[in-house]
């Protein structure tokens, strides 16, 4: 394990865990919300808000910043974190998901995936080194493995088959890995020489799949432990049996990722099966569309109904949107299009999402955490406030 | 004189003035600019960015609100000040120039503009009495009178029309301003009971048409007089003669303000005429076209020499945006289309504009405002930063 990673459960409560988390750059209160700042930016956000959210580490997408502005220059820049101005850690995926769904054109084979870009039309490739590199040059605190995502729903055939090379593609990008992180990579840049690197498990919804995904993922051994290929359109019962069967698989030592996940709901019920770690553009991508979420549901901001509501969007929330304006004023700014709409919302929504993060990780630290879980689902719907 | 609004010069140096000015909603350095927040936010900014900038005072524009969200409702809201959450003075312009700008099939009368909604096609109009009394119900600190904007160039009878109907509008708008302010128009919500009214000198580039327009809105009798119809196409040394000529005229003990200008330099140039207010949507909107004002120049973002660029858009600047970012960042956000571009670009200018301000009235105050100019034009210019 790399000597800048090191983690701690420090209480548990049931199969809820409360956890710290040190990478390179710092400390990670656990469990842990990731807002997504997919191009090297959080959307509609400056370094301003997000310090005013004051979350312990975010992430980035390998994929979009090995096209722009492309890797090598941000490596000579100093890594991601100098080019963004942004001093605590950072977790980029692997490009997988990104290739597999944004991808018009693509081809994979056992070598990797080649694809052209959606933004010139060249060819492109990433593979399993490749993106051990890319983010070698990003120095990222925690690096993700190249995976393959099968599709919901799939013929358990397909499903197998990205599972069994997710696995011979995590055994190439271990190596790989070592070989960089030894130093044994003449040119390459380096920009976090502590960085981490975690396994995803694959497997879709079937419980043996995943079992042997774990299996083979542990074999190989990683700083820690991803559970991919979910939130791609299963019911999220189904997603929930699969979250708690693999996470109980996991080992209790190293923290758990759940990738792109979820509602908030959803952050609740995982934590509770064992989960330390989330990320989901859904805060983010739906402040954008004017859809702010609160302890007690959606609101919908263009709805007429708030033309003239000078309350709060939440009236118990404290961030600086809902502590300034009223949802009069946000419903005009979204109507008249002003970008300090999508602004004003994704701070709200960020907040909220790592206000329940903070307010889950107090449970499990008092051991009321089945308490906690009870009453956010008793105010909580994924409907419209009334 | 309304009670709340009070004009001390309290420094000249040549014909530049420095000043106090008191509104309902507190105090004003002068000279002064003022950001522009068109529909009630600086585009691209929230309360925070805003308040880290430190405006002493905002314009909004009286014909978008009056479109969206409605006049009516922000006074039901408690004013725009309550509305936008923004405690510090505001002026709103007349919506004179956006209606004769702005809109495709408009109708001018002596009665007042007729023109068609771009938004739905609705008819609407704008007169004299009618932008009172939106202004009273928006409850801005300082209001402007309905006038009338001669284009440029234009025959010397239509600047003089337009200028002879500015002056027998004003007549109108202030009398039903009296009316208004007396409490004696029953019905009408006046958010700011102590409100400003300025009036607007128009002309056109004809010193005589100017001295008639001054002596007749003189004679109708203004808390403060603005410089109307500049920076509408005119060479900018034809401009400072007519600025220089009409403030010249104006009340030494009210403030002055020219309306819509301008660059930098432009700024320097009408303070050393005399001029104490301004506002213009020159650094907003530039910010959001990849263009930064620094001291040196201006500095084309997008421009491929700042891909790697890992100095800061201006290294005098103390900005937010100077102080954490490279050109390098600035420019992958803005060619990645983020709207954090946008924003970390106007939080630049506005800084730069409100620091040049600021740099202005210590001049003054020493009276060195003369050497400030020359030392301004050595390093300042219009074109790209080489």
């Amino acid at each position: 394990m790399s000597a800048d990673f090191a983690f701690t459960v420090t209480k548990t409560d049931g199969r809820a865990r409360r956890g710290r988390l040190r990478v390179a750059h710092g400390e990670i209160e656990t469990p842990v919300f990731m807002p997504v700042g997919t191009r090297a930016a959080i959307k509609g956000l400056t370094h301003d808000h997000v310090m005013a959210l004051d979350p312990h580490i975010i992430l980035a997408n390998t994929y979009h910043l090995h096209l722009r502005p492309g890797d090598e220059l941000i490596a000579r820049a100093g890594g991601l974190h100098a080019f963004m101005g942004w001093e605590r850690p950072i977790l980029t995926d692997s490009g997988g998901y990104q290739v597999f769904s944004l991808s018009g054109q693509r081809t994979i084979s056992e070598e990797g995936a080649a694809f052209r870009s959606h933004l010139d039309g060249s060819l492109l490739s990433l593979t399993p080194e490749s993106v051990v590199d890319v983010q070698a040059r990003l120095g990222s605190d925690i690096a993700m493995i190249f995976d393959e995502c099968a599709p919901w729903p799939a013929e358990r055939s397909v499903v197998e088959m990205a599972m069994e090379r997710t696995l011979r593609w995590a055994r190439r990008g271990r190596d790989r890995f070592l070989e960089v992180q030894a130093g044994r990579v003449p040119g390459l840049a380096r920009a976090t020489p502590g960085q981490a690197q975690f396994g995803i498990i694959q497997g879709g919804t079937d419980p043996a799949l995943r079992d042997r995904s774990v299996s083979g993922t542990l074999g190989i051994g990683f700083e820690a432990y991803a559970i991919g290929g979910l939130s791609v359109g299963e019911p999220v019962d189904v997603m929930y049996d699969v979250v708690g069967h693999t996470a109980a698989q996991l080992p209790e030592d190293r923290p758990r990722y759940l990738m792109g996940t979820g509602m908030p709901d959803d952050l609740v019920e995982c934590v509770a099966r064992g989960i330390d770690m989330f990320d989901c553009v859904l805060p983010t991508r739906n402040a954008r569309n004017g859809q702010l979420l609160t302890k007690n549901g959606i609101i919908s901001i263009k709805n007429a109904r708030y033309a003239e509501d000078l309350s709060p969007p939440d009236p118990e929330c404290a961030c600086p949107t809902c502590r300034r304006h009223s949802r009069a004023y946000l419903r005009h700014l979204y109507m008249v299009g002003e970008m300090t709409a999508a602004t004003l919302n994704t701070v709200h929504n960020l907040h909220f999402y790592l206000d329940t993060m903070k307010a889950i990780r107090n449970a499990i630290e008092f051991g009321i955490f089945d308490q906690f879980r009870q009453e956010f689902h008793r105010t909580f719907s994924r409907r419209q406030v009334q």
